[in-house]
């Protein structure tokens, strides 16, 4: 149990400005519990949203409240408010899904809190209630993901917003070990959805423009092409026996990379947008219908697909701690936040004292 | 408001007996609602597991806890308890989904309470905890359903586990006006299948051994063989192109309805089993393999299925209330029981005074 | 049998000239059916690709080799060649599927001859070898479709092309009664998917901005709105229950037309785009990943999903020859594409002079 | 080119006996090849219905009509006839589809020959046409799958059936590597389905109760349980994480194995039945309903099936050839199948003298 009364937490002021700043530890109301954090991921809609704006919204599904920052947390059980399900118990390990839902409507109902439709229930962490940079965060029960072993609270915090959601893309493919797979941009979500569907048994390949997100996909085991030479579409042909790849899924957002992906996709193909923003332009007869194509957009992962994340991730011994390559204290957050903000870096995480120390010794071990 | 305290109840007894009891009205704790009882429904599983045997099973799934029964209420919110999502307001029309769920495991996550795996967070309403046949009902807020204009209390509480099943069954089928649908057993659940099947757009055929049950079929429009005639399985075929069903939703839970099921149905047709009990007993090679035939195991609904199947029963104006051939009040739930017993009847439920009288009207216009 | 050696046919000379000339009646070789022509209809791809253009492509899937044209043929056997299958007989009714493949690759042998990889097995009837604008017409028995009683052979020539592509898309679309169906544009194609998910169960809106078509929708059964309409968008969702359409079906091929529907559309709506031509662009997180739509790219129904229309349209008692407005002779061609080219007629058909006769009989009666 | 008249080809019976004869060199007609046979498998079905009965039966499906037989051929063009298709071509590699459709019914027309309607048109090749074990065959263009490099014709006769057959039963239940696949009965289907359903990325167990045959699939790296242990059902609990599998193919054809498939699956489960023979009996409540099974019965591949089966061995670089324990040239016939019949033995071929030395000496590499 805790032992003092106050923790440490971090405000994002807009302006690329925090603000650590002291915060009474909270008491777990009705249907809630109180998690001592472990790792809490920086996410780039964190950086486009609140970090980088002068000065960021407040109002909507993106609206920032002024709340104790970041929305991938997860950590373990040290106090369990009232009406909480005998199911969970102190010292137990959790996921925290990303987002508060109302519960109520129909999409809640069925475990896709990202679409709840209640403006008054939905609530992200780090966005509209007290997120994850910080010594403990209250969660509501309905949230959590139990972290089964072996994984670490960092695996967790990669899998609480961005592997959730390259998860559910991959899910909506239907991927195989039938399929041939093109992942169009290696950022984070990228990189997941190329090590998930390998998993799933696909062969896999990605196309970036970023010769150092190129270089790190390949040191991942992800065979990648370069987006901007000229032969990167007769390349693919090439590569998939000169059909194309059964399933495309774009994470880049860019109207190019989209395009692209309904090009090379052979007959039947199944396409999958995950990736934000932006537009893209085709044409309907050749591209869509003449090769009766399907175009499937994908949000991020219901809490039930999270769960079943989890226990794929311990059968496929995949942990996706190795997207990581930067760990901080909630302390160092500033320089946190500098870094990943330059581009640099893979997936960036504010952890525990004992966690980023366990990180760091594997990872030299690792390295050696 | 509520302007007495005391309220009354039906408990069963077991051996046929009933106990009519006053309670004291509860007040809704933490994430639950109080609702004025307007529509409660028997069913067959209330006979076969409580009310005939001498000594009901006291744990379980199908245990009963001396509680008040009535697992298919439907009713009005009269007053909220803290923690309930602002969707819920005073005067709200109600179905309560007929369980209720932990609300943490993956099934529960996914709105399939029937399939919660907690011993403990699953409880049965009129099973586990207090059912309809009541004045008053204590519900979560999690297990309500909105019960849309123009719909009754009545049609609610046919909703609530009947109709909801067989809706279940119809989906997993995916019944279009593509089918040819044969329902097997014109009981509740199998005429409310065949009604349904025809609204998604079928032609659809009962099988039925019993008269009185073929000839309500068949006043509700439904064109229903005689299950018993030694031409059954060459009538079907005549009847359907010489193909057979694509469909067959077997509702009679028994093995020979089950193998006519498979000897009928034609190429590549779904088979679905949603009656209770018994056995099936079949050759592979000719009816599965060489038919190509799916088999699908259907319980019931889940919630945000029966949260649909509201909004489309408004689409399709089906008033599921036509089901219902006998309407009583909370005092005269022995004289319900003992007729729903007889095995003469349609649906049988106990409803408000006003709810019944407005169904006495109706019922009596219709009829002139 | 044949009394005369030489028959009339129509070929096209561009410039919307044609040539109504002499021809030997053919003889069947092996795997061919000789027919006598009953119906074969005029398509608007006819008109664009070859009637229209002063010199119409020679070369490539739509290239036009100087044959008899006509793409959309029905009519009765009445010699048969060595080396067919003994299911067909003199005197069988028959649709012609319009497009001779290969029989090889794997398109062919899923039945999906419009997908032939070969090109020099790859024939289009009445654009590569000779079509239905005459009075006999050899025909491959590879390519032939059982005409069920009481489909006329009018009904059969609107079916080989037109029909089966809208069949195609709304199979595409897995269309029920649980469906509300929104399909923009009202041009055949689209009048024909309405009439056929309004059988598939679903509820039906049209979008035309075009008033005669409007009105010839409306005439059908189909409530259709304006598509110029600046509130149009509001009123489709108000007429969905403010939900939207669950199903949109694009026959229009306009950018604009399809922007709408991916806005109209509800959550997890399914899009098929099946009207050629012409590009979409749209914003791809508010539109398509936020709102989890599926779009779907439909060609035209392969020979297995055209057999299984005309069985459900015996079903369903649905007789397409309600969208043909005229009938002409073979040797009243020039008026037939001088009409059907004004833009201001449903369906014209070229019919033998029994089927005209019959069909202008039906017609007094049915206006009478 | 052929250069003598005659050939050799081999007869069966009945009462375990062959006849050796000399047959004239067919010479193509219509539509057909004349192939060199390379490989010719023998199948189970063969022992069963011809080979051990004293007297084969002549009619029907399963009528053997005195041909030549083998029905898992696959050879390489020498002479093509008229009417041909001009993708193929004299010296093409190919397996010959083990049965021959009408190509006029729906069925042949999604290339499901094995359910041709057709009483005259349907042929299956050692049945009731002379099939592979000879030193010619003549095959219908309609039933040839090109042979990709580098599998082997040993490879191809493997694909013929009983592979193709295996393939199906996956494709059924749409294996991923979210699966864990537990194949009841390791005969040579049952081996080919868990190669399979490795590839397509899931876990596979295997479950067998005769040793040798444990044996073998373990030597093929298939974890492979003693169905006969009375611990069998906990084993494979404990090893799918208490679960139990998310699909089962019962390759057995046994009543107890299809019931272990169904009492050990998970909730959500699919099974497929291919294992031919027998019955299953089973309580519907607990092991299909309450766990909201499904169960599909799969026949053998289609021919378009076959084709995306070639094309996917070589990518996953699977060659069946590994499931071939003996080869035997057309002479030997006799040693074969008394070879076989005897039950010890993994797949049994029949080659041309230039197969079997390539199988010998690459046999004696992999073995050195």
């Amino acid at each position: 149990m805790t032992t003092t009364t106050i923790m440490r937490g971090v405000a994002i002021k807009g302006g690329r400005r925090l603000a650590i700043q002291d915060y009474a530890i909270p008491v777990p109301g009705s249907g809630q519990v109180l998690l001592k954090m472990q790792a809490s991921g920086l996410c780039g809609s964190d950086l486009r949203a609140i970090y980088r704006p002068e000065k960021p919204k407040s109002e909507g599904a993106e609206g920032y409240r002024g709340v104790i920052a970041g929305h991938e947390p997860c950590g373990q059980i040290v106090a369990i408010g009232p009406d909480v399900s005998p199911e969970w118990n102190v010292d137990d390990r959790v996921v925290v899904y990303h987002i508060h839902g109302c519960g109520t409507c129909r999409e809640c109902r069925s475990g896709r809190y990202i679409s709840c439709h209640s403006e008054l229930g939905r609530q992200a962490y780090g966005w509209q209630r007290d997120g994850g940079h910080s010594d403990y965060i209250l969660a509501s029960a309905s949230d959590l993901v139990r972290l089964l072993e072996p994984l670490s609270y960092i695996d967790g915090s990669v899998i609480a917003c961005g592997l959730g959601t390259a998860y559910a893309a991959t899910l909506r493919a239907q991927i195989s070990g039938l399929d041939t797979v093109l992942i169009t941009g290696m950022g984070p979500v990228g990189l997941g959805a190329a090590l998930l569907a390998q998993k799933e048994g696909a062969v896999v390949y990605g196309l970036e423009v970023d010769p150092s997100r190129r270089q790190a996909a390949e040191e991942l085991g992800i065979n990648t092409l370069d987006g901007a030479s000229p032969k990167v579409k007769e390349n693919i042909k090439e590569l998939t026996g000169g059909y194309g790849p059964s399933v495309v899924i774009d994470c880049s957002g860019h109207p190019s990379a989209r395009l692209t992906g309904l090009e090379v996709a052979r007959d039947w193909a199944r396409i999958v947008f995950v990736g934000e923003g932006g537009s893209v332009t085709f044409d309907v007869s050749p591209l869509v219908i003449h090769k009766s194509l399907s175009i499937f957009g994908s949000w991020v992962c219901s809490i039930s697909q999270m769960e079943s994340l989890v226990e794929n991730l311990v059968k496929w011994k995949l942990f996706p701690e190795k997207l990581v390559t930067h760990v901080f204290s909630v302390g160092e957050a500033e320089q946190a936040y500098t870094l990943f903000d330059s581009g640099k870096t893979g997936k960036v995480i504010i952890a525990s004292e004992e966690e980023e120390k366990r990180w760091s010794e594997r990872k030299s071990i690792s390295t050696a």
